[in-house]
Parts: C-alpha cells; structure tokens; sequence
C-alpha cells in the first residue's frame, strides 16, 4: 500500500492560529467510495475560510479534532469510482490537507488547461478566488457602469480581482483598502484601484474613505470587516450594496462590533453576505462565469499572482502567513509535480 | 387673516427629546405657492422616524433650529395651487406639526374614505404604516409561504401589521418581540403573531429568539434594531432576509453595536434596510399595494389601532409617548374636526 499523510487539527485555536495545533498523521491511501474520486493532491489553497472550520460558530459544524483540515486542492485523478473522471484527469475542489484523497466526484470540478496558464489558475482566477469576485460583484452586488465602488483586501487575492472586474464593469471611481505602502502600490498599479487606503497608515479609516470617495459608495466588495465595513457603511449613497465576503479582520477575534448599521436604513442600502460554495453548487451558472473570466483573461485584462510554497510538511506554516499578511499572492502550497 | 400656529424645534435633543427641546411660534396663514395645496391639519401622526429628523446623521439633513417639526398628517384642502386636488379634499402626505400647513401637491394623497373606516386609517394601514409593512415584507424580504418569520417592535404600528401581512402571507411560524406580557398578549391575539418574546423579561434576548424559532428565521421584520437585530443575526437560515425598517431601540443613544454580522455570511444572508419614501414617490406601485391592503381590510384579515390625543397643544408630549412605549395603538393628535 502506498502511504498517506495528513495534516489534522490537534486542538481549536484560540485566536491566531498556530503551529502546535496541528499535527502529521499516517495512514495507508484507501480506496475511493462509490461516486468518490482519488487524487493525488498537488496544490493546496490557503483560504481564510479555513479558519472558519476550525472553531463553533465558522460557516459549518466545526471540523473534528484528530481530522484532516479542510480546504480547496488541485490535483489528478489516481483512480475514480464516479462517471465524469478518469484516471489523469486534473481536477479542483473540496479536499484536505493531504498527500491523497478521495473527494465526491459532485464536488470536483475539472481544470481548465488553457494555453499559457499556469494549473495554478484553477486555485485562483479560475477557480473559487475568480468566482468569488464575479458572485460578489456581479450576482450579490450587481454592479452597473458609472458607479463608484470600494473594495477592502483590496491586494488579496479576492480583492485584486474584484478591483479590476469592477474596471472591466465600467466603475466610474475604484477605491481600495489594503496593508502598508507596498500592497496599496500594488492594487493602483495592477489591480484596477484609482488609489488605495493604506489602513495601518490612517487613524481614522472611515474619514479616510470619506475623502477617497467624497459621494460615496454605491458598491462595496468587503473580505475584511472591522473598521473597513463600519467606515464602509458611513458613506453609502442611495441603495448602495455591500457584498460582505469575508471579515478577515476577525476571524482570530472576539466578534467585531458594528455601529455603522444605521447607514443601511438611511441609505436603502442592503449588506449581503454571499459564499461561492452556492456557485460551486450551480455548475451551469458556474460554467458561464468560467467562461467570462476566461474571456477577460484572453483579452488581457486580468493578473493575478500566486505565492507558491513547497513541501507537504510547509502547509501550517503557509496558511499562518494568511494573518500576517507576509505574502504577495494567493497563497499555495505545492505538494507534488504534475 | 388667520393666524396659524406651529411647533418648532427650539434645540437639538441629546438623547431623549424633552418638551423643553419645542416652542410654540405663531404667525398668519400664508397663500400656498404655486404647486402647492394649503391645509387645515386634522390629524399629526407621531412617528419614530420624526426623532431622525432632529440630529445631524439622521435620514436627511437635519431640521433646521426654530423650524416647525415635520411629519405625516392628514388635513382638508383650503386652497390649492396644484393641479390634481380640490378644495375640500381630504389628503395625507409630509406636512409639520402646524394647524395650516402649504404642502406640494407631489407630496399628498388622496384619503380614501372606504365604508367604515375612521379618516385615521390614511395615518396607519392605508397610509405609511400600512405601506411600510407591505413593502417590508413582500417587497424587501420576499416573504414566502412556509416560511419563519420574526418581527420586533410586534405590537407597534408597523410591526402589528408585518405580523397580520405575515399570517396573509402563508408564513409557518411568526414569532414577535414586544416589551411587557399586555404587548405581547395582544401580538398573539391581535397581531398575527404564534408567541412573543417579552424582550424586558429575558436576559439573553438572542438565546429566547433560538428557543422560540429552533430553525431559524428566514424573514425578520426589524423595527428596533440593537440586542433584537443582533439575536436575529444570531438565527438565520441560509438566504433569509433582514427588513430593516427602523432602530428605535438607538435613536436616543449612542450609536448601537452589532456583534453578529458574520452570520449574514455563514448564511448567505442579507441585511436591507428600507423606507417607505421610496413607494410614496411611486404612485403607481403604492396604489396598488393600497389596493392589496384595502383587500384584506374588506375581508376582515387586518386589525390596527389607533391612540389618538387631542389639541394642537399635546403634540409634543405625544410625541415623547413612543419613546416610553406608553401606548396601545399608532399615536395620532388630532387638531381639528373634520
């Protein structure tokens, strides 16, 4: 039998994650179930939502102790025993933080290998991070051209392609939020932003965002919470809509307190919190936004960066560096060649 | 030439509006302007949303010191400058609390006088109240049958009838928030309502909200904003939808903190705040959401009450009535005979 490993949740973290809570298990690679599929894993996604399965009260019942971590994979098929898949197929999807597993095929999705792409892109522009932009943008926040949008995390991964699918939308005004002078320069130079926010620069974020947008917003594209959501629903114009994707700001914090919500009755305005998984769920929906994105990509308006690690054994140690912010990219970890 | 009276607004209120924060200024009625209907106030509606008016940061730009109080009334047609109204007709719109008050015409409606009804019905469900709870529910929530649905503020003005529209709607389980065993008594036997919580009888209003609807909400009717919102935010059903017609609970205190905005993530939820501004500036769609209404008062579906005090004198200290919650039914001042 070829052996597996796992990385596996030893303990919930309390607050920042960290390297002692989790832990190496063997085991011998087992057969897939009926309408499972095996991969080899060759790529795994560091997400912040990750962090949500860790503990009660994340999007799910909590991940179990003593069981691998969650997360998004890509991978090839070892052996399937679903219809869709054969053996050599490079596929994306729901796995875990190991070196083999077996996934429901309904939860895989196959990667596309468009010429010059790296397989990378399926764990990015081509995979959830680029459809979660487009759900949020596009499906949650319905975008129209002219409009003036703002977008926290605006470096990340999500972030950087929201600000520049808002571009491609035709946004008359694109202001992002981001960590430091080097990500700001960052989303002004690649990632579609008219200028950015530096928020460990400025006391007062939601002045900041006043004088970034002096007529306020009318989308907001929102992965961090805190101090950028409360700032966020100060300016609102009329019938603004808040995609509320992630709350980053949070997630190794009490819950964070809002004062701002007010804003909504003023303003008719709507917050509205979305998850891909419902697009990952809709495969025809989920086909056409593939598609678009592809297009974009074709013609050149689209970059994106990963921030590629190696090694089984380096994948705790990468996903830390999510809430450092110490990463220029989507954070992978490479597990094998292809 | 007849002289008229007001009450103005002598200083800003900080925290609970006193009588001293109102003055009584006279003058001569003045000629309507062109476009313009002058009337005899019969009716003064008091309306949390008045208490916005007050302080900077409210729906608009706040009244300005010394200026009659603005708010909903119905009054007869004295004279007219508008094409559409007549002398004599009877009409409801945004006027002042003053006994003569020139409105523009595209400001006013016709009062419907339906067999049987008093005139204040055009102040409570044919007027704003009835149309805030219709387009709450329907229009903002998309209520559908079978589902849960939450109402605060469940034996005031608008959340009495979200709560009686809830039952016409089909809605499975509606449960209310009131403050006092007679409020909640009369949501279950007048209101629509399945039970009530008696938010001033539980310590953990978010825990009772659990208990009271173990699968979660998908509609909440949302009128008081603060610990009710944030336990509603803590019981939400995938895609359920928030109405987020007021905050009474704040508008006399600091700015209210949610902590339980992740939720609308982790259930792909929204968060929509609305006002009734909106359908009033749409004769078409507000006349036929009356019509609806009008429909199930024929067939004996809704019930409403109406508190009414008498004097132009009282109106300030009818107005300080909501704030205490000493009440049974939407408070109304009536000024004059028909």
């Amino acid at each position: 039998m070829t052996r597996n490993r796992h990385w596996v949740l030893l303990r919930r973290p309390e607050g920042l994650p960290q390297l002692a809570d989790f832990e190496i298990r063997e085991d011998d690679v087992s057969e897939p179930a009926e309408g499972e599929v095996l991969l080899r894993v060759l790529y795994a996604a560091m997400d912040p939502a990750i962090r949500g399965f860790m503990n009660a009260g994340g999007y799910a019942a909590p991940l179990p102790l003593g069981a691998p971590v969650k997360g998004m994979v890509l991978g090839r098929v070892l052996r399937t025993k679903a219809r869709g898949f054969a053996t050599g197929d490079l596929v994306w999807g729901f796995g875990s933080w190991s070196e083999y597993v077996s996934v429901p095929a309904a939860q895989l999705h196959r990667a596309p290998i468009e010429a010059g792409l790296d397989l990378s892109a399926s764990l990015h522009v081509l995979g959830t991070i680029g459809l979660t932009a487009h759900y949020g943008l596009f499906g949650i926040a319905a975008v129209k051209p002219g409009e003036r949008v703002l977008v926290s995390g605006a470096a990340g991964a999500v972030g950087s392609l929201a600000g520049q699918m808002a571009r491609i939308a035709g946004a008359s005004r694109i202001i992002g939020i981001a960590g430091g002078p080097e990500k700001c320069a960052r989303a002004v130079a690649e990632y579609g932003c008219d200028s950015c926010i530096d928020y460990k620069a400025e006391a007062d974020l939601s002045a900041a965002i006043g004088a970034a947008l002096p007529e306020g917003i009318d989308v907001c594209f929102e992965n961090v919470g805190g101090a950028a959501l409360d700032g966020a629903l100060a300016h609102l114009r009329k019938d603004a809509r808040i995609a509320l994707c992630g709350m980053i700001s949070g997630y190794n914090a009490e819950a964070q307190s809002l004062k701002n919500a007010w804003g909504l009755v003023v303003n008719t305005a709507r917050l509205h919190g979305f998850r891909v998984t419902d697009i990952l769920a809709d495969r025809v929906r989920m086909s056409a936004m593939l598609a678009e994105i592809a297009g974009w990509i074709a013609a050149g308006k689209l970059r994106w960066h990963v921030d590629v690690r190696y090694g089984f054994e380096a994948i705790p140690e990468t996903f830390l560096c999510l809430f450092s912010g110490a990463h220029t990219g989507r954070l992978l970890v490479r597990l094998a060649g292809d």
